[in-house]
């Protein structure tokens, strides 16, 4: 604790990420990075990037992104807002619309930024308690409150939340923006992208570093109707500028028009998903329904602790939260059919030991 | 104004950076960009980046390129802090150091963001009025305040504030931290980067976007002792882990290590610079003197902001602040010689007209 230190920064907890190991080469589960390579014409673009421009200034606006990405949805250029990464995007969102002192909610367990982003503009916090299938009490978020956030789908659970119910905590927090995190959806989930029409208290915030193969690269955007884009302009502006490069923007760019590439690299994640889970299943594992490119699953006698540990010791790296109700499971990012064929034999080992 | 903003959405005015104009091509000096390109090494790099590692997440610590900086300033790898431009350090430290409530000092002439940062984390600040001549009065710092940044040398005059000055400032302020925002201070300032040392208040800030050629990589950095560095990172890691990407931390890198070109670059400008100094001069332009790559100035007759718009019509874009005690100068990038002939021409064809 230094004198020096802001009071925020004397009482914040800050986020602790996944591990990114530099002692020996893991079979890297635990970060949710996507197996497969960026689409080679996201790797063109950055050579063709590296020139004599990179002297001036990026484009503060992103517009050629944010047309990009508006063209994919179907979406007004000016529904679209990018950011370095959807950590920022979300950082910035809980600065935009949400007030100091008053309440947002969020589920208990979820992404473990939200509560940090929270107290680092002093906005308190209701944790919506999941059910314990790990689903959402859609009741839980239809109580007054100063915003709501919802990661869909979930992390670290991979449960997805239907579009019916979601529709109904827009309905009820109508005054309130509600913020959906679909940093996961591209692997099996349905998307609310087009309720953002209906609904102007809808933000949904998505990324390119998991479906997209680009965590390396940093670009995170939200989607929702122009006055909401405007306040994270607003909000933005008055942080940082230039918060996107020159290189990340047109590798971005490369990346959304590569349709074909993406959706070809998450059906095979999903495939591989689907037989690791039936795989666990046999092995006794409980496997939480999911829809992202992770599980969430816990043995019925082995310790989540202990097989973290274990699998660490034989090269794996998989993610352990040390957290009342979810500390005997584990979250397993789905690597590649190798990889994961090399995890399924590692736990036979261990659990078999 | 909307319903769905916070109230710091609502009340804030943000930043607003230096036009980056579409519709035609300019001769470009209002935005402080290098006219030469970055290290060849720098873009090899980059190039060579572009590959499957852009699946991963970065090093979220930036260990390589903090190494990199240390050793460039024979400073601990601790005392290194990286960030998402100098913009973004500087957002960063303002929430990092100085408290809401209390009042912090800095010119009343210097970088226009400073009072956005404030504003946005309800810190009050007192402006330091210049002297005439746009030196800065030191006493105006000696007295209770919550925290101090000077731009050294300033923006947008180019003045050098002296180091024994800075001393005399750190000293008085010894339980609150000074930053000095060295963004400028390769071309031709003393830096203080050598009494980090001896003052556990001090934090410089640099960027690469100046004097390294890569504003298009958006890279800054804070040194300072590692209690300073050890709080921004609490407040990053509450922001967002993983700031810098892959490809901008490798070509940070190689920026820092090829010192040789960046003192070719820096010296081509510095000549230039006093080469456009003399030429203003004769014709009847007050050149404040700089230390900075743009110079600030005022003809003896020509209203400067008939001179910007004109300019502008003659396609050399430069940069105007139309505010109190300023609203006659103009802020001039030096740009190559070629541009900066084109400059000069263009502003005799204008005042002779």
């Amino acid at each position: 604790m230094s004198k020096y230190w802001s009071e925020v920064t004397r009482s914040i907890e800050p986020y602790v990420c996944g591990e990114q190991p530099k002692d020996k080469k893991y079979v890297k589960l635990n970060t949710n990075e996507n197996p497969y390579p960026p689409s080679p014409k996201v790797l063109e673009a950055i050579k063709n990037a590296a020139n004599g421009d990179l002297r001036l200034y990026p484009d503060p606006n992103c517009d050629k992104l944010s047309e990009t990405i508006a063209e994919y949805y179907d979406l007004d250029r000016k529904q679209i807002f990018i950011g370095n990464g959807s950590d920022e995007v979300l950082a910035l969102s809980f600065l935009t619309f949400f007030n100091p002192g008053e309440t947002i909610i969020f589920p208990d367990i979820s992404y473990s930024f939200y509560p940090v982003y929270a107290d680092l503009y002093k906005i308190n916090y209701k944790l919506a308690k999941l059910k314990e299938n790990f689903s959402i009490f859609v009741d839980d978020f239809l109580t007054e409150n100063g915003g709501v956030v919802i990661p869909n789908p979930n992390a670290p659970t991979g449960r997805c939340l239907d579009v019916a119910s979601i529709k109904k905590i827009l309905d009820y927090n109508s005054n309130k923006v509600v913020i959906i995190d679909e940093a996961y959806i591209d692997f099996g989930g349905v998307s609310v992208v087009n309720l953002i029409k209906e609904y102007p208290n809808l933000l949904v915030i998505q990324t390119l570093s998991k479906s997209r193969s680009l965590a390396g690269i940093r670009v995170g955007f939200a989607l929702g109707q122009e006055e909401l884009i405007d306040g994270l302009n607003r909000i933005k502006n008055s942080f940082n500028s230039y918060t996107i490069d020159r290189v990340a923007a047109i590798a971005a760019v490369e990346a959304i028009k590569d349709e074909e590439y993406f959706r070809e690299c998450a059906s095979k994640i999903i495939k591989t998903r689907e037989e690791v889970v039936e795989k666990l299943t046999l092995l006794d594992f409980n496997v939480i329904p999911s829809k992202a490119n992770f599980i969430f699953t816990a043995h019925s006698t082995y310790p989540a602790s202990e097989l973290f540990t274990r699998l660490r010791e034989k090269g794996v790296l998989v993610r352990y939260f040390n957290k009342n109700r979810i500390n005997n499971y584990l979250r397993i990012t789905i690597g590649s059919d190798e990889e994961m064929n090399y995890f399924i034999e590692k736990v036979k080992e261990i659990i078999n030991d």
